[in-house]
């Protein structure tokens, strides 16, 4: 990767991209530049991802990566809820489920297989996600059933909503205490010691532990500015091919927009760090689907109008589809190829059918 | 727990709420007396049920709990049947299932994973529970999505529920068949030997094998009886409150019902026997899944009219999706705190959503 | 088996039943005759199958053995979508799946259960499929809901079912590349070298390599027409006894059309060679769902009228719940005569809802 890294180029179409963003440059031009710029941020991000795993263990690295390349997500729902864009926010964040546990799992299983035969990683930690999964899927799926069921007043969908988003934060601040502090070895890595060794003999880290963990937040934050600039451009480009709201929403934001975990993911799996690229994928779609989407529901009672947590029922399909495959392909914590082949098969059927809808 | 077993006091506030029951004393003063009275007889049944796992090990000790608690179900069911309240029997039905394998099974899960960190259980059993539950869930599915798309016939509806109870019943005796005879020591439990030579040397049984047993019989016969004096008296503040019959029925009275499970299998749970708390919590849901229910069934028809097997739609969500997180924390034979706290927090979703329709 | 196949009786049967069939004798007499020759051929079949397993392996002679067993469905179904007679199609791929999944896997597991008392296989293996059958039903099931929710043009409608069977057919292509090449010995039978050694000493194959398969050819083709006109048959009495198309379709075909798969994989399982029946049962309904009704859709298109890849909601629920239970038994590798009998009484509560509608 190194000659991509020319610290040289990636500050020059970071910069060319933000003028072309804010001076309003035409389309055509916008979208080439901001392109170009998330491959140099991308690999910057890749880069600074593997360093901070070298020295903080693959978990740790991962969440890491997973929360920084989500605190963008985070950023652009909360504007999007001020907004009153709440199918918008729903579609980026049914997309940006699917897309870390069909795609960015997918091609780091896929990847990761060609080069190693079996990957292996800790069985326990697979079996805690799946069950992580399942609570986010009942989550979503109780108050959508109910709701299909019983007419409710307004009052108690507000309070529904609430309840159950109120439940998934808690849920997932004592999973990071569950799994940072009093589980920390149960749920480590097999192979991390073999690993670290190999790591220490082939690849000495280019960077100092500081300066590290400085490069990790300085690549997000960037990667974060560009693919929002990305993004900004496909509007207009998905106007001129007609392309609807939803598909848009849920598959190319989501492609574009986790452009961060899919670069970081895919190279530590080609590097056998399978674990790390596994944490990267799952683990950001669990912080989107326990933390950020009830987070933005209470965030749009400090506007006008609250949003509930009910999607719709393709939504809660995609996602459901999703998290069956991804439950069933991870849990004995062995990946090959052709598992990342399945989960990028469900994808495309996912994608088709948005796209066609 | 000594010092509330006293033998004095238990006997006094059961009569006392035996009193109070018939006398028709004050809502109030019978709830607060038979609530007294639940403390003092689910610990004497703990005890009891703890004596009896000393000498029959920890399955046929949770098997037997579980059986002398639905017992009590089972009668409760016969009297409403008999009434005609078939919403109401397949309410508590609901709850009994959800308040098993989400209230019981989370809290043994959560007391035991605080004390131990992580625990263990035969994983073959674990595997051959979740497939008992597809299999209850599937009887249940079934028959619903089949009437809710085509219109049957009186007659045919009547025989398809009859012919999915008698398969159910016929399933649950094989499976006392092939689990208590002739796969027995598959499922023991793998810790089972260690924890027996520390129960040896840390606490003697302080009754005898014969005296064990008949206090497990007369416990569970005590605890159904105040159990039953407390839901009485919940329907009284329930009418107060504005609660919904589905809501109590579900859980109100599963809470309350399934007091004997819930002090034994906690106390299990926090000795190390989680075997034998997820035998009673499981199981338990198991024989109401398998037994209770289709003997319903067929008992309807010994009255005026017959009842059919098909739930509502929230009912069979409402089990299917604790069927499906119960699975997914249970199937790898190892528990611990989180996974506990995960099973209660679909409890609290589920209960807010049952609350608020 | 010896005397069942003395090959004089088994070509004279063959042969009485093919003039029946041709010479348009009485459906009583040809019911009677072809019901005698399928006896014979299928135990042929399953003499010649397992011979090829001797020399190829067990995973292979499974394959092998399902995939001639198919190429008979194959053709039955080309033909029937050629006259148009699309649920009817739909219906038997239906009962194929689930024939196999439940009552073909459940009598060899519980056949083989009786006899030996625990049998195990590659768990690798049974992951594998696991994923595959939910990839199958996703496949299914994301179109369907979408065309439930939505409006689409008779245009987008072909295109989707066009999309998803071909994303299909590539799976399941480079599922072969994965098991049968790139990753065999992952997930060879871990029992084979034992068996195989057991089978030197008890066994001797009777007939040479290269006869075996020739065998095994003749053998499946013969299966296939003995099938075809015994499932003939079947339509004079079915009239007579007023069942639906639907419960023949997916429960009379499926048992008579599979006799092939039945009668070897419960021979083999029963000789302790579990790998080998589950690969049959299994393997069976993953190329149905995956490679024969995908190219079913596509075959359509040769002829007046698109076939699309929408089954029924009862029919998506069947084959839904025939993946769950089979996947929740076989995925620890691990089998025993009740997990064989709960498979059978999901079968048979199938069954029964199928014939009442």
């Amino acid at each position: 990767m190194k000659k991509y890294l020319s610290p040289g180029l990636l500050v020059l179409f970071f910069v060319l991209s933000a003028i072309g963003h804010f001076a309003h440059w035409s389309a055509t031009l916008q979208f080439i530049l901001s392109s170009i710029a998330v491959i140099f941020v991308a690999g910057f991000l890749g880069k600074a991802t593997e360093n901070v795993a070298h020295y903080a263990g693959q978990r740790l690295g991962g969440f890491l990566n997973a929360t920084f390349g989500n605190a963008a997500e985070l950023i652009i729902g909360i504007l999007l809820v001020k907004e009153g864009l709440f199918d918008m926010v729903k579609a980026s964040i049914t997309g940006s489920i699917i897309g870390n546990l069909l795609l960015v799992l997918g091609l780091s299983l896929f990847a990761g297989g060609l080069k190693h035969k079996v990957q292996r990683y800790n069985v326990s930690l697979a079996g805690m996600n799946g069950s992580l999964m399942i609570v986010a899927i009942i989550a979503l799926f109780v108050p959508a059933v109910f709701l299909q069921t019983h007419v409710l007043q307004e009052n108690d969908r507000t309070s529904l909503s609430l309840v159950v988003a109120g439940i998934l934060i808690v849920a997932y601040l004592l999973w990071l205490v569950f799994s940072m502090i009093t589980h920390k070895d149960y749920l480590a890595d097999v192979t991390e010691t073999n690993n670290q060794k190999d790591s220490h003999e082939h690849e000495e880290p280019i960077w100092s532990k500081g300066r590290s963990i400085l490069y990790l937040v300085i690549a997000t934050v960037m990667v974060a500015f560009v693919s929002e600039w990305l993004v900004h451009t496909l509007d207009t480009f998905t106007a001129k091919y007609g392309l609807s709201e939803l598909f848009v929403g849920a598959f190319v934001v989501a492609i574009v927009g986790n452009a961060a975990e899919h670069s970081a993911a895919i190279m530590l799996a080609m590097k056998n760090k399978i674990g790390a690229a596994v944490e990267i994928a799952v683990g950001s779609s669990l912080q989107i689907a326990l933390f950020v989407a009830p987070v933005l529901v209470f965030v749009s009672h400090l506007f006008s109008r609250p949003m509930d947590i009910v999607f719709t029922v393709i939504e809660l399909a995609a996602i459901g589809v999703s998290v069956f495959i991804a439950k069933s392909i991870t849990q004995d914590g062995q990946t090959n190829w052709y598992e990342g082949l399945l989960l990028i098969a469900v994808y495309c059927i996912l994608g088709v059918s948005f796209y066609l809808v």
